[in-house]
């Protein structure tokens, strides 16, 4: 089978042209099929604020209502995407910027009124996986914006790594699927004070021991949960690392 | 050779949902391959008002300074292109929302500075034709935005009616292509005040009458020379007409 790379970059270097003009240059070095999905967060929070529009996050989830959809539509599948396919571009990398409507890529549902109403939130049903087979086919690079649809006519906001999870499992038995999670950290660490602790290789047996000791704990824990959802339904190895070591062969490795 | 109809619709349609609507449920029904094209200038000069930045047109075109080309990159491929995009989706017809980045689908170069400095305003130098062919053999619906990119990273805001033009052209010899300018008004008006003065059809030598007497003028010479050059080219068939009669048969039809 043949390699396919799937790396999740966020906002604060895609934002950033001098850190997106450097993670790019490293991004296209990697051999092999690839797809980028790429967040926004801080950008739609700024445009937010110059709109008067307010910024509520919930569990770390932004909540989603009419107008902060608009604002999320226009920086995510926009300026962001549209940026990061014309740098593509520039380097002679055939790109193609899309939102889970465009080819009807990824299917969702808005996510149930429970303790919190998160608003045009979606929770993937289904990736449209022949559509990127076709379009990796044609050595089209999909860059692939957080947002999904309905199918009844509404984009909805969604989480980024979710969405590069998703993709990783569908394609996981058309290629051997690496799925690489770009971090503000070196990756998984035994301290989150301490760079230097970093864990180069976690299974799922040494996770649960770190979790149960409390050694990981808050945020990791959904991050390192769906890490190990992907490598259970077939994705061959994820990895946990900073932007700028993309291709130094660090960060925590999962398999 | 098979039908192609390309449709050039403006901002007052898809910038309302309702009118919206109506136009996709019209624009649907049209036989054979589509493309859509669109507008969105006035949601642009919206946004741009809120976020404190002005707009200045020259000769009907906008001055994109920097600033101007992240507010039309965020509406034009972000919030119209996205919202359309879903619309068709919800309606069981398989869109994808690009701009001329995406694909490589249209390379142009920044307009050199002359009397005036338009800024990120691109001039068309090639459409990729091959890939919109492609889109279209695989059945997907393309909808794009008036955003082509210069090739060294940078987008550039383009005339949606001189994309639709070129997109025609540069088909024309792979389908018998048809292009719709959707209009504010029924069509070409002898009497431009008149709605009942409408030309049902006109040939270039009538058209030089016409323009020579001083009956047509202002706006509609750029794009009615435009319209006769795309014919010039091998387009079969031109259509200005509005939204509304899309499908009546209505309108002035150029041959």
């Amino acid at each position: 089978m043949q390699q396919l790379t799937i790396v999740k970059v966020g906002g604060k270097i895609v934002e950033n042209p001098d850190l997106l003009a450097a993670f790019l240059k490293d991004f296209i070095l990697i051999s092999g099929y690839k797809i980028l999905v790429h967040g926004g967060g801080r950008s739609a929070t700024a445009l937010a604020e110059k709109l008067g529009i307010e910024t509520i996050m919930a569990e770390g989830r932004r909540i989603t209502d009419a107008e902060m959809l608009k604002v999320v539509t226009m920086v995510y599948a926009g300026l962001v995407n549209k940026n990061i396919v014309a740098q593509l571009q520039s380097n002679r990398i055939d790109a193609v910027g899309l939102t889970g409507a465009d080819m009807n890529l990824i299917l969702s549902e808005k996510r149930p009124v429970k303790d919190i109403d998160y608003g045009y939130v979606g929770d993937i049903k289904k990736v449209n996986a022949l559509a990127i087979i076709e379009l990796l086919k044609q050595n089209y690079l999909p860059v692939i914006s957080p947002l999904t649809h309905d199918g009844k006519g509404s984009l909805l906001n969604t989480n980024a790594d979710t969405i590069a999870g998703e993709i990783a499992k569908s394609l996981a038995f058309d290629y051997n699927v690496r799925l690489i999670y770009c971090f503000e950290k070196r990756g998984v660490l035994l301290n989150e004070d301490d760079e230097n602790s970093l864990i180069p290789a976690l299974d799922f047996e040494q996770y649960q021991q770190y979790k149960n000791e409390g050694i990981i704990h808050g945020g990791m824990i959904p991050k390192l949960d769906n890490s190990f959802k992907a490598i259970a339904s077939g994705v061959k190895e994820v990895v946990i690392t900073q932007a700028s070591d993309l291709n130094a062969g660090k960060g925590t490795v999962l398999q």
